[in-house]
């Protein structure tokens, strides 16, 4: 027996309203979620971060799939060649990619990029797998990941030089399909975020300055972080024929005639599990919602010697119970760890419920439940009502937590009247300022430059929108939401 | 209506008795499971093609969680002076590593290595993770690609310079822990390749001159292609301290003593799609074993114009039936295609059974059924029979696509008397040559020389073993496998 700790159970000694950045890097860190590999700029994926990638993963996965998307592969290495067929996209990307110039002991004829995304490499073999209107749609989707060279800081999940994600590609006879396609995955999107990660996010536009590049226009699921910083979340790409043409994915019409296609493609990436982090967690570390936590329920068995097999026994039957319900249990019986001990870890882990269970529940009958949400929390119920009542307050947890987080981001929601005023929201408190825009790229720019807020989103809700434009005082054409971000 | 049927539809036009190579090619383009990329050395997978991926996937994925390995997440980079630590690795791949050395105009002081494999990266980070007993044994397993220059010609999912796979490493205490899960592993890898994947196995050991650069040794599973030629099918191996020691994994002990710890590491990728190909695939296309064919039934319904409705309408219920009860369908009902076409398409994408339902059928109140491995076969049942006869009848194509498997492994394996014997054998058919060995890697050598052949694998069955080395006619001490190989 030993009362030394591993490492990441060590408690968060940062404060989320003194030092969020230090306090993310610590809960990162401390729960187990990631490391710093030995590149600068990467990092690598502990199971419990892992496993939490994977629920993300299911949840889109099954939904791509019941949507008629079908998963493929591709190579990471994407010739220079095939990269530059799209102008702006290649201009969009170059400064950060990775490029391959040797194998072996041989310098290759032409570099070869890392995937900073496959638009380029999917399309041009797509255009050899459509022929006629009957190859139409073709949605297909890859998990893999991407790479882009970062320069600043690394900061785990939010910028990093290779990061998990999907990237979905799909072609279509129309435009309108196309359109479809772009809505429908931002629905699907809107769900994991907003039902199963509990952080309600604000669905519109991106600005043509901030749209992916190469697209016609770009949809965007923007979140507000607990620091007044927004996180783009989610983003669904209407291409229009913008590569279609450089590629030439053309079909064969019911018309007979042959015809471009129109093209969307889409993404998120693990960047979602720091918007977890930074949206739920507080000062004792992690809190997941129950949806996506790898382990909802922890039993931690509380026990004297002479207790320790009855009441062990007692956290295995309840934690067969559970698992027979469907449930994610985890119990955890290790003899080297105090209770207090456990306690803290499980908290710093962010499971959302805890169940102590001792000789005393044993006896009376009952199960004692801490939700992780709610401070110095005690719950008895009777045994018999196990699963219902853990059912109950996973629920619970899950709406509670999104509650809070709409309460931040509504919070976090203002309407300066001035540009004087909008400054010194975006200067103080952050948040999303709702502000009238021109719509000239020039006054987009000016705000940028002046305040360090983008245009995060032109919200589908154009409620409400001011006369005039926020910066130059001309007749607004929309409302915007500027901002910092990550 | 068109009966331009899409290309890859087209059937095999290359015999698997005559022309082999051309014919697995067929089969990987024709049944839609993967393409060329632009790169050379590269190839894409194809919807149909990464589901099958997919299905042997969750095979293991369920089974490593269930004996208590987790996945992560490693970077693809590897700066060079890490893969250097360990000599022989390092030797080892150098000639087939892609390098970056560039990351958008900037040239990297360090050249970094696309992932060949992941032991350097992943134990210089493991030695950070371990400190004391209880953080063994760490059993991590990685879902990604591997990246390797290959110089031959590209042959899909045999030989590529990416590839999909995944690769365990783990961390134990003691060397026998560590050979017990070198063992356990080649245990589930069986499990998959036997009784999923319906393709015999020899097991045992590699040579020193074959195991994996840096392992104490290898074991394998050896399979046997239908052109005589073995395939490795995956590997388990023994790392003893090799890595620990130069990446300082170490651990205190309960006797309060630091430790070198012992490891292993274990992959298997997607050849094994290559081998389900080359040993089932017969001049139609491909056979896919039920256990992991993303499609496990197919039902055309066969109808004139005044039976559609009807007909697709049972072919629905029939599909509904069928998915309720855990069976993977599909409903082929496209007008724009003739039934003699459907059924032709299915058999190349190697679907292991299809029901034909017509009005004629549904007057008689049954079914028909015709298994992919039997040629000309129909199978008439009753309606109210469907579940169970469908479940009988894709346990016997399963159980038959072994057997033929086994027959054609059995009889590629020979015992030759003498070396000009085996020269005949190994020049000649082909297949395994069980033969003696004196231990002599100057043997192994001058028998690759010779004929091409290598030792395959050391069968954990050593029964019969012949007096004398096939080569230089000194005492055996072992009896080996030889044979040409992929």
């Amino acid at each position: 027996m030993s009362s030394q700790p591993p490492k990441e159970a060590v408690g968060i000694t940062a404060k989320k309203s003194d030092d969020f950045s230090e306090w993310y890097t610590q809960v990162v860190m401390k729960a187990g979620l990631a490391d710093y590999a030995p590149v600068k700029g990467f990092i690598v994926l502990r199971p419990y971060g892992y496993a939490v990638w994977e629920s993300i993963r299911d949840i889109l996965d099954r939904r791509f799939k019941e949507t008629g998307h079908q998963n493929g592969f591709l190579p990471v290495l994407i010739p220079e060649g095939l990269l530059s067929k799209e102008e702006d996209h290649f201009a969009g990307f170059t400064p950060e990619v990775f490029w391959v110039t040797q194998a072996g002991n041989n310098d290759l004829g032409e570099r070869l990029a890392l995937r900073p995304t496959s638009e380029t490499l999917a399309y041009s073999i797509f255009a050899k797998w459509i022929t006629s209107y009957r190859d139409l749609p073709l949605k297909i989707n890859f998990w893999n990941t991407a790479l882009r060279a970062e320069i600043k800081a690394t900061k785990p999940f939010i910028r990093t030089s290779e990061f998990l994600w999907q990237e979905g590609h799909t072609v279509h006879a129309t435009e309108d399909d196309a359109e479809q396609e772009v809505m429908s995955i931002l629905s699907i999107y809107r769900e994991l975020i907003e039902d199963h990660l509990a952080v309600p996010a604000v669905r519109g536009f991106k600005s043509d300055k901030e749209k992916f590049v190469g697209a016609k226009y770009t949809t965007t699921l923007e979140g507000m972080m607990a620091d007044g910083k927004a996180l783009q979340m989610g983003t669904s790409h209407h291409l229009a024929q913008n590569f279609s043409k450089p590629f030439e994915i053309k079909y064969l019409g019911k018309d007979t005639k042959e015809h471009l296609a129109w093209q969307t493609s889409w993404g998120v990436s693990w960047r979602l599990i720091g918007a977890i982090i930074m949206v739920h967690g507080d000062d004792k570390g992690l809190i997941l919602p129950p949806k996506i936590a790898p382990i909802q329920v922890v039993i931690v068995p509380i026990h004297k010697d002479k207790d320790a097999q009855a009441v062990k026994e007692k956290a295995n039957e309840i934690a067969q119970e559970l698992k027979n319900a469907g449930i994610r249990v985890h119990v955890d019986d290790r003899d080297e760890y105090t209770s207090g001990w456990k306690f803290n870890e499980w908290e710093l882990k962010g499971v959302p419920l805890r169940i102590n269970i001792g000789a005393r529940d044993i006896e009376k009958g009952q199960v004692e439940f801490a939700r992780r949400d709610i401070r110095d929390n005690k719950i008895q119920s009777p045994r018999t009502s196990l699963v219902d009542k853990t059912n109950e307050l996973l629920e619970e947890v899950q709406k509670s937590l999104f509650s809070k987080a709409k309460a931040l981001l509504d919070g976090y929601i203002s309407s300066p009247a001035s540009y004087p005023e909008f400054r010194s929201i975006i200067e103080g408190k952050g948040g999303f300022a709702r502000a009238g825009w021109c719509g000239d790229q020039k006054c987009e720019l000016a705000v940028k430059e002046e305040t360090g807020a983008d245009i995060r989103v032109i919200p589908f809700d154009q409620d409400g929108m001011p006369e005039k434009c926020i910066y130059c005082g001309q007749a607004a054409k929309k409302v915007a939401m500027f901002g910092r971000a990550y």
